[in-house]
Order: C-alpha cells, then sequence, then structure tokens
C-alpha cells in the first residue's frame, strides 16, 4: 500500500477547502488531513474538526481551543515537519506568506492561490527552486497546462490559456454598467468563491491567470494567448516547437485539478469524479477576448508585463474594487477604472522585497478607498 | 550535435513516403536518408535516389541497377544494421513483412501501414515486446494518443479516436448509393493516397485504426470509442482514471506525425509545419458515427473483436473491394457488402501463424473477384 500523504489545507472553509475534503474523504487510503486553516466561519471548522481530527488548526476564534490539537499561524502549519503537501486555498493576500513559509519548508504546495504568484512570482518561484519545493497549479487552467507539459522533453512555444468569458460574454458597454452583484455571481459554468467569480465577469481573473502562468511555466508574456471558450471543456493548451497542441479537458469540476494536484505525478482512479460524455457535446467554440469591454484583462497583463509592485497593486486594487462592487457602493464599470487609475497613480519600487510587495499592497488599498469617498 | 539517425523508408512515392523525404529535407542535422523503397514509380524514384543518394534501394526495375548503392528485398533493407528507423509507408498487406523483419531486428518503426498491425496485431506486438523494438504509430490518431500518454504513469482508461466523417457525412443511403470516385477521392481535410481516403469514406479506415489502437496501446475494444470531428483539429484523445481527458491537435499535415515518430521522444523545431491560429477557429464540432450509413464501421470492429483470421479477411476484401469501385466495376454501397460477405463466409483460424494470415488474404481476394464476376 501506498504511504499516506498527510495534507493541510489553509482555507477549508472555502470552496477550494471544502473541495479538497471532498476529494480526501473519497481517497482514506491515499491521503489525511493533518490541519486546518480558516477565516470566519467558525460552524463549519468545527464540522470539519470533528470529521476529520486534524493535529493542527489556525482559527481566529480562540473558544476552538481543544486539547486534541494545537493552535498554529498559518505560517507554522505550512512548515511543520508533519505535514506533506500544503493546499493554499486562502484568498487574496492571505495566501502569500504561507505559501512562502511552505515552500522554504520544501513542501510540495497545491496552489489555489492566485495572488502569491501575482503579486510576488519571482520571490516565490526563486525559493522554490532553492529549496526544491513543488509548486502544483490547482486553477484549471494552469492544471491543464501541467498536466499537457508532462513527458515532454522540449519547453512549451506557447501557452493558451482557455476562458468561459464569464456571464457577461456579449454584453455590450451600456448593458454592462448596469449589471447587479446578483448576476455577477451566477457563473454559467464554474461554482466558485465570491471574488474569483466577480473577477471571472470582469476577466480580470484571467489577467491574474496570465501572469500566474508567466511564474509557473517562466513564459514570456507575448507567448501568452488568452481564447474564450465558453463550454469551459478544454481547460487550457500548450504549443510545442514542432506545432503540435496538446489540451486538457474535463467536465468543469475544481475536484479534477485538486485531486491531481495532490495525487501528482500518479492520478488516482475516482469514480466520483465527472466522465466527458461525448454524445452531449455537440461543439466546442472559441472567440477572441474582447480586452476593450473587458479592459481588466489588459490592464492585467500590462501590470504583469511591467512587473515590480505593480502586480501587487492591481491585486490590492482590484480586491478592494470588488469588495465595493459587492456592497454595492460602486458600479460594474468601476471596477477597471479604479484599478486603473490606482496603476496609474502607483509609483513603482524596482526589485521589491517582500515587504516593499506587502507595503504597495496596504496602501493602494487606502487608494482606492479614498478615491471612491472622494466620489461621494 | 546530436547524432544523425539514418532513415530507411519504404514506400517512398507514395503520400507519406514523399512527405517524409519532406520532413527530412528540412532537418538535414538530425537525419539522412539510408534506403528507398517503392513500387512503380521509376520517374519519382529516380529523382529521390539523385536527391538523397541512399545506399540501399527495393525497385521492381531492374533498369534502375547502379554501383552507386545496392539493390534489396524491402525485408532486407528493414534489417539492415546501418538503418536506425524504418519507416514502413507502403500500402496494404505489403507492409506486414517488412514490418516484422524490422521489429525483428531491433529497429525503430515508424509505422503508417495500417495493414501489418490489423492483420497480424498479436504476431507483431508479440514481436516488438521480445526484441525491444518500438513501434512510433504515423497514423494521426494514433500519433495523438500517443502524444497524450507520453509521462503519465497510469494506463489511459479510454481512448477517443475522431473521424473526419469523410466527404460523405450526412448524406442520405441513396446518396450513397451512386457516388462515384471521383466524388470519394475528394477529402474534406486530408491529402492522402487513393485507398485511404476511399477507406475514408466509407469509414473503414476508422475500423482499421481501431484495430490498430487496440493492438498498440493494449486497449480493449470497449473502451475505444470513434467520435466523429468534421475540422479535423482534434487528432484524438485519450482518458484517464480521474476522469481527465487529453487531447492532441493541429492543423491537419502528416508532417507532424511523421516528424514525431521520427524525432521521439524529442520535438524539433521546424517552421514549415502549420501552426493552429485560433483567431480563425471558431467552433470544434462532434457527432457520433452513424454504424448504419457507413456499415464498413461496425464490419471491421467486428472481426477486430472475433479476431484470428477475420481481420486479414476484413482487410483482403476491402483492399479488393475499394479497386473494384475505383475502376467503376461496383457500387460504393457494395464495398461494404462484399466486405459482409466475404467475412460471413469465411471460415477463421484460430490463433493462426503468419502463414495463415497470408493465406486467409489470397483466398479473400480471390472469393471476394469471384463474387463480382458472378454477378455480370
Amino acid at each position: 500500500m501506498a504511504d499516506i500523504k498527510r495534507v493541510a489545507i489553509l482555507g477549508s472553509t472555502g470552496s477550494i477547502g471544502r473541495q479538497t475534503l471532498e476529494v480526501i474523504s473519497t481517497l482514506p487510503r491515499r491521503f489525511s488531513v493533518i490541519g486546518l486553516a480558516a477565516g470566519h466561519n467558525t460552524e463549519l471548522l468545527s464540522k470539519q474538526i470533528s470529521r476529520f481530527k486534524p493535529r493542527f488548526i489556525c482559527f481566529q476564534d480562540k473558544t476552538l481551543t481543544s486539547a486534541e490539537y494545537e493552535l498554529l499561524s498559518l505560517e507554522e502549519i505550512a512548515s511543520r515537519a508533519e505535514v506533506d503537501i500544503v493546499v493554499v486555498a486562502t484568498s487574496g493576500k492571505w495566501g502569500l506568506k504561507p505559501t512562502l513559509a511552505a515552500i522554504k519548508a520544501g513542501k510540495r504546495v497545491a496552489l489555489a492561490n492566485k495572488e502569491a504568484l501575482v503579486m510576488a512570482g519571482g520571490i516565490i518561484t526563486g525559493e522554490a527552486r532553492q529549496n526544491k519545493a513543488q509548486i502544483i497549479p490547482v486553477d484549471s487552467e494552469h492544471s491543464a497546462v501541467f498536466q499537457c507539459l508532462q513527458g515532454e522533453k522540449q519547453k512549451a512555444s506557447k501557452i493558451i490559456l482557455t476562458a468561459s468569458g464569464g456571464p457577461f460574454l456579449g454584453y455590450s458597454p451600456t448593458q454592462l454598467s448596469q449589471v447587479t452583484p446578483e448576476q455577477a455571481l451566477k457563473h454559467p459554468s464554474w461554482r466558485m468563491g465570491q471574488k474569483v467569480t466577480i473577477d471571472s465577469a470582469t476577466l480580470m481573473n484571467k489577467g491574474l491567470e496570465v501572469i500566474e502562468a508567466r511564474w509557473l511555466f517562466d513564459m514570456p508574456f507575448d507567448n501568452i494567448q488568452v481564447l474564450v471558450h465558453p463550454q469551459s471543456i478544454i481547460h487550457s493548451m500548450v504549443e510545442f516547437n514542432d506545432g503540435s497542441v496538446k489540451a486538457q479537458l474535463s467536465q468543469p469540476d475544481m475536484r479534477l485539478p485538486i485531486q491531481y494536484a495532490l495525487s501528482y505525478p500518479e492520478r488516482l482512479e475516482n469514480p466520483e469524479l465527472p466522465r466527458l460524455d461525448w454524445e452531449k457535446i455537440k461543439e466546442l467554440g472559441f472567440e477572441p477576448p474582447d480586452f476593450d469591454r473587458f479592459p481588466c484583462l489588459k490592464l492585467a497583463i500590462e501590470a504583469g508585463r511591467k512587473g515590480e509592485t505593480y502586480p501587487a497593486v492591481l491585486c490590492a486594487a482590484d480586491e478592494t474594487a470588488v469588495e465595493l462592487f459587492l456592497s454595492k457602493r460602486i458600479k460594474f464599470n468601476d471596477i477597471p477604472r479604479l484599478v486603473g487609475q490606482a496603476l496609474n497613480e502607483h509609483k513603482s519600487i524596482a526589485h521589491p522585497t517582500l515587504e516593499d510587495i506587502l507595503a504597495a499592497d496596504a496602501q493602494t488599498r487606502g487608494t482606492v478607498k479614498k478615491m471612491v469617498g472622494g466620489q461621494r
């Protein structure tokens, strides 16, 4: 019998965290839960603790103290010797420090948090090389690319990241200006957390993924193409130097890339995971993204190309703007406007340290709130 | 610099043979032509000889005798020590013996001939294992599957062979009964030899490919699915035990699978090979094959499942029927009828030797000709 890998899940009550626990539940001979970390959802975390009996917990609410587990910080869980795999499924900038801690401890990191690589891709990938830590992407797009690269001796010459296009594909600028948070939260093909669902509607999510792909696969921005594919069946593609293209396909279900990040380089039989039914799939469609109607995609790629602290500003401005949109203080179109303004006003720092990056993050959040406050 | 692989091309004046020479011409630092074999096209073979200066030649027309090369049989070329890679691009049953000779000599066989594996898959794959010979498929579908399997530790759980559907996709039975050889020779997406083009129109070609896939990838017939995909962009797909599917895509151009069979496990930069242009690809369509309108597909899979000498009968009956159709002695619909009748009348031999297989082949050719003669 293969040995059981001990998995710590940072962000266990979120969408990816819960689906990671589903995967582990179906494969008890291969994986066990050694650590859980969550933000605010005491009720769900308590249930997860009683069911999976982890040894390490990170939680704000100290009423959960118990003799049955140790209360640790995110970074402590990520670097404990007993942990084999760290699933980083916290949202936003909270993923950055534990990701770095796990990498410095030489862990396998199943990375679902986008901001860590977007904000500090150079630092993280440098540390991963130095500490021989594996970063296995959990995003369906990057998992697809990673799967397509297996067994290839030559570097890819091009990455084609597919995008569902979100719920507002084909909307006119006027229609876009009027969409509500309720509409934006209805994604046509994926079930995800609120922040990433709004980012999918603005295409900011795809822009962040382009920056992630640049770091994960050491690929120049010029060789990363975004392609709208509304059915979300092809999760991404890779082109090689002979013109051959490989694609990875599946039903849109995050449990597959999660399981692959845990089981890699193996694949594990799991009848719970859905199969593609080719009797039902009649066509797969493709179209180029509309950079004018979805300016976040362009802003993200520009910030990625500029590098330095710009990507951190991008993330912070977007996160703040999305919060403001969800609380109905700004309109959907204000998201790219505010992000663009924050990037314009930013004084960037070359070769930033982690502290510089976090300072740019904090400053930007203040700037964006001030911009909105000033309007009212 | 990598060493130069010496390639022998059996069937050098056919479609695959000519395209193999094109590929080698663009990669002179990696491949050289050591042997050429052809059937009847003296003019083209003479040109190929002067251009590529091979050491070994196989040709019927003895006027081509020269002091500059040795005249050998197909099997002799396939097994000479100086040869690194044997491209088997002869059509029909002529591929069988040289394929076996190359395999027994432990060569890499770039296999473009379908009949060898269809007629004698068990014998060929058994010898390949024993002699540690590599069989790298050149058919675009099997090359796609082979590429998708690279780097995977688990066996595939399913193979999805795509089919263009040929020029008569969507034709009614009445329309099908009236098609001419000229119409059948116009394939919508691939340029190929006459025999394989007619086989594509009847879907017999896909049936032969199912049998090939069974042998190449040790896959049960139940786990091989045929899917019509008229654009011929996805060349085939593989499903794994976690539900993940990998596909290989490219412009329909045989030079890619030919080059891959030569360069494997590497890929070689070749700007001559076309790239997919995602600005132009709007959709990829899929539909199940129509086994009633294209009975050859069903006949082939049934013959494959029965095994023994049935697949040899299938090949011989089909080859004979296609010749009769091309010379306008029978109608398009007569092809499946004659093949079905030949299979019905055949007395099969269990655990056939190569001689049994070749005897079934010869007998069937006579039977089919007699069936047609008797009608007139």
